[in-house]
């Protein structure tokens, strides 16, 4: 028993032709701070609880005092006028080996596929030496149909090649894996800063300018401009020095100070 | 055959709803000697050894010059007038990879479930870049409850959240895992020199101070407090500039000088 | 499901007792920019895919801004008049670790067999210190007989004892486990610079001139001897100081500057 | 498919009571060199080869400059006029993770007690930090008797705890394992220079000198003793500065410069 997904409503809600929305922790953990704000000011309601033995091995101490395993979660939206609702993929940690990285991704692919849904954007940072004043997104993806729909109107590099990398962990693998099944799927990139310890939100602000362009999901960034910049200056003051062990509790005192409640 | 649970003693015996106290190496070892002196002081009897080829592939050599494997075991503890007899987990090593960190937590947390276990304590240090000469204890756990029962009448700080990173390994999954059935556990964390060859003796002293008052264990600490002074000066000592290959002996060697002969 | 072996032609070919020659990433990159070349000089045809969880868990960004997973893939090319057919094995990666090295070699092995392959040839880098001007190519293999007939009338060094030490990866276990199967296997190693980022066109040059001679592939080399010294040059400088993650674009940048559209 | 373990002869010989020694590659190779120093002037015949995925994914080049698969080998030799026959383990490498040791210490111990063997002898080092002049010889167990039964008359030391760590990989495991299944196991560790390089003839020709004596082996050690200078102040020069993969390369130059050819 490796793998544990778990249901936390009684009744599981139908969904028309979802989007699936990942932002797991990475780079400048752009994908976190997007996901992690549009689930808290979309209201959107936690449904699947997924665990794994190839999680780390270790528990977080959380703002009340308890522990809790590491864990991944499958959130919805369902909206009244629209044609598509929302799946969005949350977390505190990636798979760290490499299988289980495609076991997760694969996992995550068929509760997709079970709710048919329609395309999948995956979040997250592309790593500078210096943090962007204002953050270009790039894209890539597995079709040029879905670049080219989400491109239209918007100013989106879709000049990759050349600048990044391979794109590594769950973001990547969604897009490879979701080629394989004939799921169109898009990953949006914001240039941030490559440091561990960066919470990358003007990075995540753009992007989620974009989604709110393209799905009308009209998440008010108002709350995560405010507070932009003290806490990005804050960030490097605090975590400078410290062990890798610190960070999850650097990077939530930092959102207990500036009141990012919306970091998971 | 990868796990193996083998019975030390001829007849198992009933257990009244026992509380299981946790103590393998880690951070000071803080939680290996006092669950070793515990064991050591009540004469508690060995019942379970546990074996895995997750464990490292090496044997040690004992005072008698004999080698054994790297082990783990389960002693308890039957008292005659009291609710809860005591189950304790004590051992050389800790499984190192996180799959085998896992298996090993349930595989406890079936024993345990097997005796009708109460609820679990798991011991650990907090490192420090420096010895504290009286060291704070702190908890975390897995209820509301559990803390409260435990901070009740005891100076214990359980503002743990932003003190520490994550619970790493057995201890923190003891936690995280119980939740999972519903089992209570509290983790006792006492501050310690944040350095591998360090025998936290102080901090484990005042681990079993609040064992004592809470559990009523009637654990004798003066011999733990007479060789205090002298074994944590002699250790940083002997053990600076040693390899990790000799940490298990440099420690045997402080423990036989200074008559520490509770220590595993 | 670990392993996915995916035919991409609706028709498997006959082939006349194959050779395979084997290229994939490695020391100089020698063997993957010779096979990648002879695939597109003799416009030999893709006919099976081969992916694995084991594979990195990443995707590559390609030219077209689209995303591809980590592959590897067999070709074969069919001639009119001569005895052997040709398999060529080439890939973005390598399988990283031990056992998923064994397993991929056993499949590429059971493939061979099931077209009654003649014999294999692997190709890799022997690294130096400095980048050669004129590469000396070794060989080594699992029988002297094979040996002995691709050493004929050819200035090929077979002293590569005390040369080199293991062959670590994919060109070494097809040698090693052919001979588990009674299958002749050789390997021809080009002079290289041992650095990760480095093309070692010359080698692939060099090795490509002895297949040509031994097996009469008539593959043109000229485009090769064309770009050599500008490549070899400006790869260094703009390979400099790049992290790992890095690589896979820097080369393809460089591909592209010097239309090297061969390789892969 | 993971471990292969192929006969080498026609047919399997009766073997009365065996004593198995063990001399994997180790701390200054000592065990390694004296093992195949005993095989080559006993003339013991190799009658069963192990091979595992779990071995390095790479092949050695030989001195036909052919290749072969890393690989370990079990010989015996049958004496006349002697109550034991002796079983040899000899090989290239140790496998190198921890759950991979265990199965191979399981499957020696099958093979063991399948020629109802008597006892075990593991042969290993304890690397200094200068190479010793005259090495002293420790050993260690896993019972009282075989110590006692060893050390009768024999300039040996058994006061090693306090002196080494853990005893790494299957020369520590052997003993552990053995003793689960009431086996009586010995390890004989001599003293030499703990450079991963050197290579520990002196230890060696202590541990046979212990071994002639107790097990009426007979083994002429003036082959060994003729070159023990030479070959040590060479060995340091020629490996200074060399990389990991050269390693075997280099130890393989040295044994055949000094007629060494014993060594495996």
């Amino acid at each position: 028993m490796v793998w544990e997904i778990t249901k936390t409503v009684k009744k599981i809600p139908k969904l028309r032709r979802p989007i699936l929305i990942e932002g797991l922790p990475g780079i400048g953990n752009v994908g976190k701070v997007a996901v992690d704000f549009i689930i808290d000011e979309l209201k959107a309601k936690k449904f699947y609880d997924i665990f794994s033995y190839t999680f780390p091995h270790s528990v977080f101490v959380n703002e009340k005092n308890l522990v809790s395993l590491p864990q991944i979660s499958l959130y919805y939206k369902q909206f009244k006028n629209k044609r598509n609702d929302l799946l969005l993929l949350a977390g505190d940690i990636q798979p760290t080996d490499e299988v289980a990285s495609y076991e997760f991704t694969e996992k995550i692919l068929d509760i997709f596929e079970k709710f048919n849904g329609k395309e999948i954007i995956t979040l997250g940072g592309i790593g500078l030496s210096t943090a962007p004043k204002k953050p270009k997104i790039y894209c890539t993806g597995n079709s040029k149909e879905i670049i080219k729909k989400y491109k239209n109107g918007i100013n989106l590099d879709n000049k990759l090649y050349g600048v990044v990398g391979p794109i590594i962990g769950v973001s990547g693998l969604l897009l490879g894996m979701a080629e394989k099944r004939n799921i169109k799927a898009i990953s949006l990139l914001a240039e941030t800063l490559g440091h561990p310890l960066y919470l990358g939100i003007k990075g995540a602000r753009e992007i989620i300018k974009i989604l709110n362009k393209k799905l009308e999901l009209k998440v008010d960034i108002k709350k995560l401009e405010k507070e932009i910049d003290e806490a990005e200056s804050e960030m490097m003051k605090i975590t400078k020095g410290l062990t890798d062990v610190s960070k999850q509790t650097a990077l939530k005192k930092i959102k207990n100070k500036f009141d990012l409640s919306y970091i998971g």
